[in-house]
């Protein structure tokens, strides 16, 4: 089965084509960082249905379960889409989603090919806490779709994120990706993420959203740009009257073919 | 530049063939699990300038550091060569390394091909120790080359090995690789490993054998056959008079070619 790898500031991703017939146990099995190929999820090219895009991002977390979008994920297929010779490189790329068309601009990303992409409007849910150990965090609430707490902190280095930080599970009932944030210098920020279900991760697309949202919230913006430094990369976010945009890599790094019967299926 | 991927009992190696120069930068790239391939290690394939083996077990650890063997990897070596018609399947493949000549033996694994590997006689060390947290316990040094601390414990599953275990310093002056293992029924183990410098790993070589020779010790024996399941699969030891023996699983799961200007460098 032929399949590609890629990431998205070290999100990352095995490619594979229409003609693959997928289950969550070879998703899984794939994903598996020791037994198989390795990855943080799975994008499907599939041909769309819908009259605005000719392609269909079809995403699998690395769980064998389905997700909607994937804000690192949809810049990694649009490069594919068009390192496969599918689409032009200099144009527009709409691509289908579970949550609907989401269209990639090429943008420069330093020393590789790079998308921003329409990651929808945010909504604040006003003010929570976080807490690990016996330190207490004040922080922000953000839905992108899915549910964020942002704490602004002196310094992001410190932080313990071996396991969940403990969160209010009235304001969350169902859990929440937890982000911390330093500004480093005005609108450029350095941030970590722990993401509910994965544990703390090299990047989180939405999540970058929701700290770029409550730090322009907390100078009194709204909109505004703001570069965020990522454990896996560098991304910017755009946040306009309408939406909020995410700029940043998209990295190919190799092509293969996979022996499905060599793999490990989960039990 | 072409590679296979393929692990033995979950220790997982990025294959490369001998036409290609290797760097520790490079080595540490193809080995990242998010912006690389990712693997446990690099076994690259040379001709040997040893009279005793043809081929050459060129073995990397995944931070780039040279290794002088790895019990997991010469089967996956082994497996390699004979997928890739160098050596006939049904004969012994004897195989130079760093630590000296190897010989793989075919030898059915379940549902895998498979080979048993001589990996040198050990040497006792007599007692120590490891603590975690405010649990302490005994155990058996053994050397297979490398240092080992085999502790005997009533279940592994619940053992936290997040962190190294605490360990007398100065019977390990260069730190030592933890193993707890628990006896499922006679001659058949289940064990877990902390591996110095990787940390809890699926599967460790040595260690096996090193829990096997306790073992076997700890019931006044010194030759047997003993059964060991690890994290990553089973693996079989037999101790005879002269050496120690490990069979297992060869699997090798895909082929491809990697983008070596799309990897990320260390800094």
């Amino acid at each position: 089965m032929a399949f590609s790898k890629g990431h998205g500031t070290g999100n990352d991703f095995v490619i594979l084509d229409a003609d693959v017939q997928l289950t969550p146990d070879l998703v899984a099995a794939l994903c598996d960082r020791h037994f198989g190929i390795g990855a943080d999820g799975v994008l499907r090219v599939l041909p769309s249905t819908a009259p605005d895009a000719a392609w269909f991002m079809d995403y699998w977390n690395s769980d064998g379960s389905l997700s909607e979008m994937c804000g690192n994920g949809v810049r990694v297929f649009a490069q594919h889409l068009v390192e496969s010779g599918r689409v032009a490189e200099d144009g527009p790329i709409p691509i289908a989603t579970r949550a609907g068309l989401r269209t990639a601009f090429p943008a420069s990303a330093p020393g590789h090919p790079g998308f921003r992409v329409d990651m929808g409007a945010p909504e604040l849910l006003g003010t929570s806490w976080a807490r690990i150990g016996d330190q207490k965090f004040d922080g922000i609430g953000v839905s992108m779709g899915n549910p964020h707490l942002v704490c602004a902190v002196p310094a992001v280095e410190p932080l313990s994120l071996w396991e969940s930080p403990v969160f209010d599970t009235e304001f969350y009932p169902e859990g929440v990706n937890v982000e911390f944030y330093t500004e480093i210098e005005p609108d450029h920020l350095r941030m970590r993420v722990y993401e509910r279900g994965s544990g703390e991760t090299l990047s989180c697309g939405t999540g970058t959203c929701a700290v770029a949202v409550a730090y322009l919230r907390s100078s009194g913006r709204s909109t505004g740009t703001v570069t965020v430094d990522v454990p896996g990369g560098r991304l910017v976010v755009t946040l306009d009257e309408q939406t909020c945009w995410l700029a940043g890599p998209a990295v190919i790094v190799a092509h293969g073919f996979v022996d499905t019967d060599a793999l490990r299926y989960p039990a």
